[in-house]
């Protein structure tokens, strides 16, 4: 899939003339697009709904442009839960999805009217005496094994992973809470992440019809949602090919059909909880080019480091980089930052037109897990983030941090 | 190694009780002997000097017992070089060793009289250009290749790493700051790092030596100093030896006197910048127990998690847990953090005592990339640092990150 860039050299221009680089740069018509497509391919389903994961684009400017495509948030913390809050997404429009809660993150959430949903089993007695029992309880589903696959390569092996319930836990916390006078239920996966291949979705689905239809039987209880979690994978790879949403979106209403419908169960609301999908391919990092060296190898150094973009250096992922206002591929090099720190690489042995200084990169794929894992180490402040409009204006909605910001806990 | 822990739970429990969990808390007597330790093994060296590794631990108070200690500072960016001027350690105290550097640190450095470590053969000219040429270079090495050695696990074989001149730009970077009239010249280079192995030192040494003594001959320039780096490693696992200080010194002291006692040099005073080793073994993080949970394995959840502590979820590092006031190892846990991320864990498959809510478990060897490494994902807040002082008090040293530190740069 050909990597585009979605605005002219002008816009970056101005930015850089104004505030510098690195920043960040979001396009808010990209980003609409994506929940657009995401909604209009569950439209079958009259309940769906996508709860955007915030942890993946922690900005509350995002979000509110999100719920306006009548997204909601999942939050999985304090901190989220504020940002959800302050974006204008409350009560069920937010999903209150976090593991290893402390009592003051479940009474903000029930604050909020938020959706919470339970990682252990041990965390119903922990809500009853903190919080209390709320009217509608959701349980996060682990399955231990994946049919077929081992498990999808950034989640790991679902048994080995430290969220969830077992499936005898699962019954027995809907039981419990049933007894407990709870009337209004729903259930929640979260097994694959950056996922390409449709199958994965369609098992996830499987899986959880068949659970909620077991559950239902078994406990005589009535399911509102199933959120069959996030995970909608994003073409990283110029040779990778976008996932085909119809065909994700026919093979759960095929499941839908089969496990809910065949069962003459009540209407289900499904839920997602994408992040990266939503807004990954429409962020960029943009970094000039501050020294071009050659040693054993040719490395181009950036204005910005991993501490602006994590993926790189921490998982070795590939982000692609486009070169503004110059084409080819002649050179080879080794992008880098300034960080003391080997694995501080934006790419390496890329291909990419000569470059010289001040040319600006624009780093593909950085609207999730970009701005949102970078850190201070070595000492490096973290990036603006600006939003490009869909009438064309650009807004900044996150300034860049100062030496003030990075001193801030400490008193000299 | 036995891991022992220079506290009592009395100090723990005073500190949980005025501010919660989790925090970091330093040993101020175990920094100050492993900086004696390592000035006592060099002794021999008239000039040595250790240049503590600011990225390792950015707090100014550190920095201010290691100064007393006779250490001064590496610092690699802007904001390193402002926490050890805010600390005290000035002038040629301070090494700037940075990559990939803007003009703006350059001119920095040259303000605080500290000795400037270029990086790159351009940054000759670029030097020159915005600030001047210094009185006294440094010139950082990359062997491109390591004798016997294929690379040191963490820091990748040379060739491939951006750090550093080749060796025949090492020669045309000297000659040409001779011709510039520089009269005062050292070497850096740093080839490990967290080594235990005492012969990667005595390698180091070598290499180092005799590229100052070819150096030397053929350009005829003296130099006054050669930063060997840092990379003393730590043992991080129990069943591991520290490091032979006196066994690195005396086959570094062997190669001294072969290549510039046996070659009529003048005295080469010797430098390292060890982060590690000064203050990794003395930082403790310490968080308590919230969630006991039993599903496909048992995991026990922290008030911590990979935010506040970033090694063992990124590089799948060892890092020692000691629980206050509980022996034993009959039970087997996961130890995690309360991220939604799957390497959020500090330990897989630990032998630990049965633990329940409330229990204080202290995370060994978090004093050297544990603080500095910490994150904001999720929206987690960085912890509290507090040192142990000598004489038995404790201070804190930077407070824990509030909600309004984490959204201060937005504007709502």
């Amino acid at each position: 899939m050909k990597k585009e860039i979605p605005f002219n050299s002008k816009i970056i221009e101005k930015i850089k003339k104004e505030h510098g680089t690195p920043f960040y740069l979001y396009d808010e018509r990209g980003i609409k697009s994506a929940a657009r497509d995401l909604n209009e391919a569950f439209s079958w389903n009259k309940g769906f709904k996508e709860f955007y994961a915030v942890k993946a684009n922690p900005n509350p400017r995002i979000l509110e442009i999100l719920k306006k495509e009548s997204c909601g948030a999942d939050a999985s913390s304090l901190a989220e839960l504020i940002v959800a809050d302050r974006a204008g997404v409350r009560g069920e429009s937010i999903m209150f999805s976090s593991n290893n809660t402390p009592a003051g993150e479940f009474k903000k959430a029930k604050e909020l009217g938020a959706i919470i949903n339970l990682d252990d089993i041990s965390h119903i007695s922990y809500l009853e005496e903190y919080v209390g029992i709320p009217d509608i309880i959701s349980f996060r589903y682990n399955p231990g094994v994946l049919r077929e696959s081992g498990g999808n390569e950034i989640i790991g092996t679902p048994k080995e992973a430290k969220f969830g319930l077992t499936k005898e836990q699962i019954f027995e916390a809907y039981e419990t809470m049933r007894d407990k006078g709870v009337s209004r239920f729903g259930i929640h996966t979260m097994v694959v992440s950056n996922e390409l291949d449709t199958k994965q979705f369609m098992y996830t689905a499987e899986m959880m019809f068949e659970l909620v239809a077991d559950l239902s039987r078994e406990l005589n209880i009535d399911f509102e949602f199933v959120n069959l979690g996030g995970g909608l994978g994003i073409p990283y790879h110029p040779e990778q090919e976008e996932i085909n949403l119809n065909a994700v979106s026919a093979s759960v209403k095929k499941a839908y059909e089969k496990h809910i419908e065949g069962n003459n169960l009540p209407d289900l609301k499904i839920f997602m909880e994408n992040g990266r999908y939503i807004t990954g391919p429409y962020g960029y990092l943009v970094a000039s080019v501050r020294h071009i060296k050659h040693t054993h190898k040719d490395f181009v150094g950036l204005d910005a480091s991993m501490s602006d973009l994590m993926r790189p250096g921490m998982y070795g992922a590939y982000h692609h980089i486009t070169v503004l206002e110059k084409d080819g591929e002649d050179t080879i090099y080794d992008v880098t930052g300034s960080l003391c720190e080997n694995n501080d690489k934006f790419a390496i042995d890329r291909n990419l037109p000569k470059l010289e200084r001040g040319d600006v990169l624009i780093i593909h794929d950085a609207g999730a897990h970009g701005h949102a894992m970078g850190f201070n180490y070595n000492g490096k402040l973290r990036p603006a983030e600006f939003l490009l409009a869909e009438n064309g204006t650009v807004e900044m909605i996150r300034r860049a941090e100062t030496l003030e910001d990075y001193f801030n806990t400490l008193e000299f």
